[in-house]
C-alpha cells in the first residue's frame, strides 16, 4: 500500500533526527513492499523564517490531506532566539497548538518503556524494575482544566480566580475507545485513572469507560484513583499496560512515567484524531545547542515513526521490525552520547540511523 | 507550661498506638518540665458504637477548646464492619471530615523523610537517595476542586459533568504564610507548585506566594510546575524542603512522596488551623486485621505527637528529642514487624514505646 506522510522537520536537531527516521521508514517499506510518499511542510521556527508565522493555512491543509504527520522537534533557545521576541501567538509553540487543534488531535499517547540495556539509568531499584515495564499513557488532550472557562476577578476587594473542568460523554467515549483499541494491540489491560471519590467529571468518566468496556470483552480493565496511580508508578510500574486518563492527570502521570524510565531521550509520542489520523513526534525538545553536530539521538523519532506505522497505518509487523532493530542496536552496544556508558561504542546521529537500518 | 490535648484513640490499632504516643509525650514532658493534660474523646467507629454517630457536637466542642488534637486512626474493615452498612454520612470517615471542617483545618502537612536505616525499602536507587531526603508537603485542604461547585446534567441528550476550581487570595495567603513559617523551622526553602502556564487559579497562587515571600527574606523560594514536580520527586528528592501546593496537586504529590520514602508506616501528618491549633495523626490507616495484637508500629503516631510539639506548642527542642529517640531506636536495630529486616530485633507495639522512651 501507499501512505502519504506529511513531514515537519522542525527546528534545532529536528531535521537531522527526522532524516534518520525517514531513512528507517524507507528501509521498512522496502522490506515489506509498502510505499511512503513524503511531503515536507514547515511549522514552528522554520515557518516563521519562511512565512513570518509558525503555521500557515496551506501547511495545515497539506497536513490534513495526508495519512499522518511525522514531526521532529520545534522551537529554539528562548533567551537568544529572535523567535521569542515575537508576540506569544507568533512563536514556534503557537504553531504546534494551532496544528493540534486544526487536526482535531484529542488523544495523546506516550509509551514508557524500560530498555534492559539502559536499566542503570532508571531511578528505581532493580527489585522494583524486575523484568522491566512497558506501558502507554493515553491522555485526553482537548478537554478538562486546559480548555475550560476561567476568570480572575476582584470580588468585594478580594482577588478570586476560577478554572473549570468539564467533560461530556462523547469526549470521554472517543478516547476510551482509542485506549481499548490500543490495549488490544498490546497486553489487553486498561487502567482508567480518575478521582471519582471527589469529582463529578471523574464519575462520568468512570461510567462511560464502563460502557465502552462492554464492547471489549477480550480486554480487562480497572479503575484507579489518581493519587494511588502516582504511587503505583513508583512502587510497581510492571502492573501497567494502558493508562487512560483525562488531560491534567495525564500531564502529571505521563511525565512521572517518563522519568521512571530514566531515558527521556528515547521516548516517542503520538497524538491521535478520530479515525486513523495521527501526529507522531519525539517527547524531547529541539536541543538547539547540539543542532547540526551529528550527535543527537534519533531513536525517539524513529520510534515515533514506528508508532505511526502501528496506529495510523495498522502496519504492526513493520512497527515491530523497527522496534526490534532499535533493541538490537542497544544490545549490540551502540549508544549516542546522551545514553553513553562505560564499555559501549559511541556513535553519531547518522551512524545510529545506519545501524538501525542494518538490523531491519 | 501546661497544654491541653484532646485525644482520639480511634479504631483498629488506634488505641494501642496512641497509648504509646501519650507515654512518649509524658516522658518528654518530664524531661522538659512541661505538662500535658489529656481529654479522651470519641470519633469514628468508637463514637458510632457509643452515640450512634461518628462525631457529636460535644466532642467537637471539646476538641475546639483544647490546644491540639492527637489522633490514632479511624474506620474499620469496609466489607465486614457494620459501620459500613450505615448511610455514608454516618460512617467513621464522615466524622473525620466533619471534625476537619468544624476545626477549620486548612493546611495539611505530610513529611516525607528517608531513614538511613530503612533505606533498602526505598524504591529509588542509592545514587538517587544520596545522603537521604527530608521534605514536607503542605497541601491546601479546604479549597480547589474538592469544594468547588459541581454538576452533572444532560444537555441536548448528552451527559456533561463539570467541576470547578476556585481560590481566593486569602485562602492562598494563609497557607503560604504557614509554609514559610514552617520553612523557617527547617532548611528555609519553599517550592511552590502550580500549573501557572494553564490555570488562572495557579497564576493567582503564584502572585500571592510572591507577595507573602517578601515578608520572609531569610527563606528562599521558587515556583515549579506540577508535572515537573512529579518528575523531580523521583529524579532528585533531595532538592525539596517545603513543597507548598493546592488541594488536588497536594493529594497526588504527597502520596507520591510518601511512596518514595518506602516506609509509609513511619509517616506522620498534621492538619493546621489559623493560629497554632492543629490535629495530628499518622498517615496510615486503622489496620483492623492486626488490632489488639501488640504488633502495630506506633512510630508514625509518636512522630505525629512530635509534630504537635513543634507546630502547635513551639516546643522544638522536645520535638527534636522524640525524633532523635526514634532514629536512635532504628539505629540500635529494633523494628516492628512491618519494617523488619534480616539481622534486626523484632519488637511489639508496647516494647517499641519503651525503647523510644528509654532514649529520651
Ligand atoms: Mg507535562
Ligand atoms: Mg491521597
Amino acid at each position: 500500500m501507499n501512505f502519504n506522510v506529511a513531514v515537519i522537520k522542525g527546528d534545532g536537531i529536528g531535521p537531522e533526527i527526522v532524516d534518520q527516521a525517514v531513512r528507517v521508514l524507507d528501509a521498512a517499506a522496502e522490506k515489506s513492499g509498502h510505499e511512503f510518499t513524503y511531503k515536507q511542510i514547515l511549522m514552528g521556527g522554520a515557518s516563521i523564517d519562511a512565512y513570518g508565522k509558525p503555521l500557515t493555512e496551506e501547511t495545515l491543509e497539506t497536513a490534513r490531506n495526508s495519512d499522518a504527520v511525522l514531526m521532529g522537534s520545534i522551537g529554539g533557545n528562548t533567551t537568544t532566539s529572535p523567535w521569542y521576541r515575537l508576540p506569544a501567538e507568533l512563536r514556534p509553540e503557537a504553531g504546534l497548538l494551532a496544528l493540534r487543534k486544526g487536526l482535531g488531535l484529542f488523544a495523546n499517547i506516550r509509551p514508557a518503556y524500560l530498555y534492559e540495556e539502559l536499566k542503570k539509568a532508571c531511578p528505581l531499584r532493580d527489585e522494583i524494575i524486575g523484568d522491566g515495564f512497558d506501558m502507554v499513557i493515553m491522555r485526553e488532550l482537548t478537554g478538562g482544566l486546559y480548555f475550560g472557562e476561567r476568570s480572575t476577578e476582584v470580588v468585594d476587594g478580594i482577588r478570586v480566580a476560577k478554572d473549570s473542568l468539564t467533560y461530556n460523554e462523547n469526549e470521554i467515549r472517543r478516547i476510551a475507545v482509542k485506549a481499548f483499541d490500543i490495549a488490544r494491540k498490546r497486553k489487553k489491560h486498561v487502567i482508567s485513572v480518575d478521582k471519582a471519590n471527589v469529582l463529578d467529571s471523574s464519575r462520568l468518566w468512570r461510567q462511560v469507560v464502563e460502557e465502552v468496556a462492554k464492547d471489549y470483552e477480550d480486554v480487562t480493565y480497572e479503575h484507579m484513583l489518581v493519587d494511588n496511580c502516582a504511587m503505583q508508578l513508583v512502587n510497581d510500574p510492571k502492573q501497567f499496560d494502558v493508562i487512560l486518563t483525562e488531560n491534567m492527570f495525564g500531564d502529571i502521570l505521563s511525565d512521572e512515567a517518563s522519568m521512571i524510565t530514566g531515558s527521556i531521550g528515547m521516548l516517542s509520542s503520538a497524538s491521535l484524531a478520530e479515525g486513523k489520523f495521527g501526529l507522531y513526534e519525539p517527547s524531547h525538545g529541539s536541543a538547539p545547542d547540539i543542532a547540526g553536530k551529528d550527535i543527537a539521538n534519533p531513536i525517539a523519532t524513529i520510534l515515533s515513526a514506528a508508532m505511526m506505522l502501528r496506529y495510523s497505518f495498522d502496519l504492526d509487523a513493520e512497527a515491530d521490525m523497527i522496534e526490534m532493530a532499535v533493541k538490537k542496536v542497544l544490545k549490540d552496544g551502540y549508544r549516542t552520547v546522551d545514553i553513553m556508558s562505560d564499555g559501549m561504542v559511541q556513535v553519531g546521529t547518522k551512524a545510529m540511523g545506519d545501524l538501525i537500518i542494518e538490523r531491519i
